[in-house]
């Protein structure tokens, strides 16, 4: 029987499409991940971009944060706003910031070493705590497209994005709202709720470690989507790991690896979900922030496509149900 | 330099990257629309699961509707609500039918005749009014998935599919909630508005017939998306149409033909947004959803990719400006 679940933070239901369900073992993304090394490759040679990098002992970068040469929002704009008619336009001001995880060609996150990972971890926080003091900047996304299928463009090396922006958008907007109304009535934040009913069932849960749990979200919008959330509530990225970078790097590798083994080699995107920067502005709503929103990282693997329904809907069809594609994950052997 | 725009009705930012503009030419689906007859076709051989058809002077069919053989909603079904813990789920109550295009084995509807296209129309029409009865049923979508980018299936027949469900949709609420704001201020309707505006500045405007207008929106989710308008108001499909079939399927028929030539036959999504089913106990409120909802076909070429940043902020990125687009689809030759 397919049925509706509705998403317990944003509320938009998704169809559980149990009895179409494919098997997990079925789902290979259809477009294969074709790299094409660019000669000369632009992210070997770009030294006189760099922003920020961690160096190793012999001096030579490990992780280069540098600024993107095709930037979706930029700094070096005034903000303007207008109209056209009915219309209304913004310039697009911002940052947009490209991580290059490896010195190495290798493309999938999930080959790198843990020290590796850690290095990216450490770089999205340092930058993070760089552009929050900006004053004219609300929010900073950091997120991976891998592969085709997710976006990404075909170049050698592993590495993700930081996009920052003057607005809040919608989707950590509608988060917010989600965990505010769950506290204002229960006194808890919903994803500390979440992790206990979700550790207690154990149906939905892919991997642990000592401060991270990775589950299968109750209402996917992708089938094998995985949230990953710290075990200790903090609202904030760049403040809640200190500390913890190298035991989320373990439980990021361990969950791409995991994705990469079972779904041979699939595209996917990664965002960290933060809480938008503490504006003095904004001063009493971020205390109730700092109390009911919970930072987490959404892992999405993209091997189906959205079509004409979901479009025209707003809902969202997950063809198979996150306790089987949750039981699938665990079992495979990395 | 990049500009934000925001939808006139639903209000959601959009990012034209003005900057990183690729020529309309060079939009090509890099995944080739392939179909593949499956033998023994299921769509030639299954006259006992018909619904509804439309039969030639001969006696056989040239528009056939049958029930879906894999629905994602269902009317044997009662409809129940339960909850787990945190989580809430609803069974999937609903209507779920294909409408099976032509008899012949022609995918793209874009190659069909204008009488054929009008058969179809008239299909959506008769199956609306009589889905409308079920006094359980909120609302009914028509839609096309072509190819595998837009989420089709690789069968030789061209079809679409109508699902009805128990519940209004997000996306039809947020069309609903931002055509009533425009009139509670301006006494007009939005979509008329937006007509006028449109037709007067002519930079995108794509098509035109004595009834229909076809343009790319000012704030498009995906690059070479267009919308169709009646130019008369209405708020329902299948009211709306009566007597104006042929001339919808004349403008559909060359929209459709634009973007097969044009853009190298890449895969496409349309979708009729009508108004929810005129239910007694919304009494009033339907009574102004008449004056300010206006019917529209939303058609969706699926040549980019959500990536990261899309998923994880709610912001859409198109890549080139939908004056380009219409410049573009203007001047193919069809």
């Amino acid at each position: 029987m397919p049925e509706l679940r509705k998403d317990p933070v944003i509320g938009r239901w998704v169809i559980i499409a149990t009895e179409r369900a494919r098997r997990p073992g079925n789902f290979v993304d259809p477009q294969k991940n074709y790299f094409v090394d660019e000669e000369p490759c632009p992210f070997c040679h770009n030294a006189d971009q760099e922003i920020y990098s961690i160096k190793g002992d012999d001096g030579q970068w490990k992780v280069k944060v540098v600024a993107s040469a095709q930037p979706l929002v930029k700094k070096e704009v005034q903000f303007n706003r207008h109209g056209h008619g009915l219309y209304d336009v913004v310039n697009s001001y911002g940052v947009n910031e490209i991580v290059i995880e490896t010195p190495e060609h290798i493309t999938n996150m999930a080959d790198l070493d843990i020290h590796q990972i850690q290095h990216v971890i450490e770089a999205y926080k340092i930058r993070f705590k760089d552009i929050a003091k900006e004053p004219d900047l609300q929010y900073a996304l950091a997120f991976k497209n891998y592969g085709w299928a997710a976006g990404g463009r075909r170049i050698g090396h592993s590495r993700s994005q930081i996009i920052a922006t003057s607005i809040n958008p919608l989707r950590v907007k509608e988060k917010l709202k989600g965990a505010k109304r769950h506290f204002d009535y229960h006194d808890r934040c919903l994803y500390c709720d979440l992790i206990r009913q979700e550790m207690s069932s154990g149906k939905r849960v892919v991997a642990e470690t000592e401060h991270f749990i990775a589950i299968t979200p109750f209402a996917p919008r992708f089938p094998f989507e995985l949230t990953i959330l710290p075990k200790e509530h903090h609202c904030d990225f760049s403040q809640g790991i200190v500390g913890h970078e190298e035991d989320l790097a373990k439980i990021l590798k361990d969950i791409l690896s995991r994705i990469k083994v079972g779904l041979e080699d699939p595209a996917y995107n990664y965002i960290i979900q933060t809480a938008p920067f503490n504006r003095l502005k904004r001063g009493d709503r971020w205390q109730t922030i700092k109390q009911d929103y919970h930072w987490h990282i959404e892992v999405l693997p993209r091997l189906s496509l959205a079509a004409g329904f979901e479009k025209g809907t707003g809902f969202y069809i997950c063809p198979i149900p996150p306790e089987d594609t949750a039981e699938f994950l665990r079992e495979v052997e990395v």
